[in-house]
């Protein structure tokens, strides 16, 4: 198995949310990247980057272009990008177009990290694994699946990633 | 990437420890993969099978046959095989001898599920993830990598499993 | 120490927020306070009833009312109230001028319980033993501390609890 | 109600726990008490003293000795003492009978706090009411309920504490 380096870049998405106790609202601070890959005594050589803290509903299409700059310019060839669920799929096509040559794993949480029983951590583990052993090409990795970047949707009615335009 | 069942062979460890109140004792009762994979919102075609609930240190050649075994008879060509850290590395070498020609992956825990701020749930996104990608083999994926199951061993003062013999 | 019967009235607030994973925002379903009680080994007798299941902030005249009739008509002389903490203060209040004659504790959370790391436990805890040592009257239960139902506000900037009008 | 400073004097027990994940084993390391009361979000003038970190099924006579020579020399009026539950009526008992003159009020809890759903923090934020709110006398506060330090054992088949001698 590969032990070349692997660059996480952080978006944001369900992933990072937290509470807001004084306005008792949903909101971003940092990214729970260090500490999850520290809950999970991850020993891979993982440097993450924080490109944005968004909700992926939020996302532009200058957003996108920043993505595929980072995943084009950094000097990992093995990349997984942390995002809301909701785009996920569409930033994958984006991805899948720009034909960046790297194994790119696009990844997120329908339960944010911090309010304990998240899916986060198994996804992170997923992502990570599937970054390792898969070639080039780009790919969402949700429900303990992998999808090709380019045939992959969301449903909206039940949460679940499957195959399709 | 493969949809293919994945047959999931529980044999205790860490993983699934539990603490008895009682007589504040840690004990094994029920394996909690089908909780994890709930908590996942695993959708592979998984299919659970518990064939021992021990502390792998006192697992037995008798019960690595029986490991063996049942990795041989089932009808998966895709294996992940929950096992206790400490005598993982053995369990490895006993099944590469075996040649068994299918995808067999060995993880575990360093923290009890049960207990909050587990490793398992990581471990088990990327056993799962690994075991769809890669070729017939015997491995063990822990800390975020993947060992080939004839080169790898757990550091006891670190409890990190590294390459070596 | 009494061993009366206690009677819970939830209202809903923080306490018993949860996250709707499929559209990414907080809401109330049921109550958690038959989960909360079986996690504390609670063995006084609890009889809990669910009156609304709203955020404080929306909590109309109307609402308080059927807070003081429910208070006066119950069988119980103990009664532990659930409560957003925004408008905690004001049906305080509205309690005191009532003059039920009963001891009546107010508490809610600044974390809801669903989420992990939440003070509503502590709260609950501490709301229960209260309502069981103090006379007759109206009490604030929050920060470990109890005021008196007149007495007491919310600091909006830092969520504590202190005396004042 | 009273805003006199509470001593809390830290003996260990199952609050305390946590697991060695090198060893498997449970062990003490520090208390997490300071952790739990930011948790709590408490707000009560309260002064942490570790006195020692053991199973109170090895608490021995010397031990309580010192117990009770630290709630006696303390400035502070009113004491929790947490402390493991096997002898906790015990050391109740040899608090009765030193005659000390301050609300002394004993908790535990039958999960540790480290293991996610544990009892711990409601029986804190019990404890720490209680003696807020209670004349001088030696107490147990568990399961919600508060019993006189004389007339309390716990049930070894049920692990629920209920009058008795």
């Amino acid at each position: 198995m590969t032990s070349e380096p692997i660059r996480v870049l952080v978006t944001g998405g369900t992933f990072d949310k937290e509470y807001d106790e004084l306005h008792g609202k949903l909101y971003f601070k940092d990214t729970h990247l260090a500490e999850m890959l520290r809950t999970a005594r991850c020993r891979v050589d993982v440097r993450v980057r924080t490109l944005m803290m968004i909700d992926s509903l939020e996302m532009t299409d200058a957003d996108r272009r920043a993505i595929v700059d980072h995943c084009r310019a950094c000097d990992e060839a093995r990349i997984v990008v942390t995002h809301g669920t909701d785009t996920m799929a569409e930033t994958a096509r984006v991805l899948v177009a720009a034909g960046i040559g790297k194994t790119i794993v696009l990844t997120g949480a329908m339960i944010p990290w911090a309010f304990g029983s998240s899916d986060g951590l198994f996804n992170l583990g997923s992502a990570l694994s599937f970054v390792q052993a898969l070639p080039a090409g780009v790919y969402v990795a949700m429900n303990g699946r992998c999808f090709a970047g380019g045939r992959v949707r969301k449903d909206r009615d039940t949460g679940v990633f499957e195959e399709g335009a």
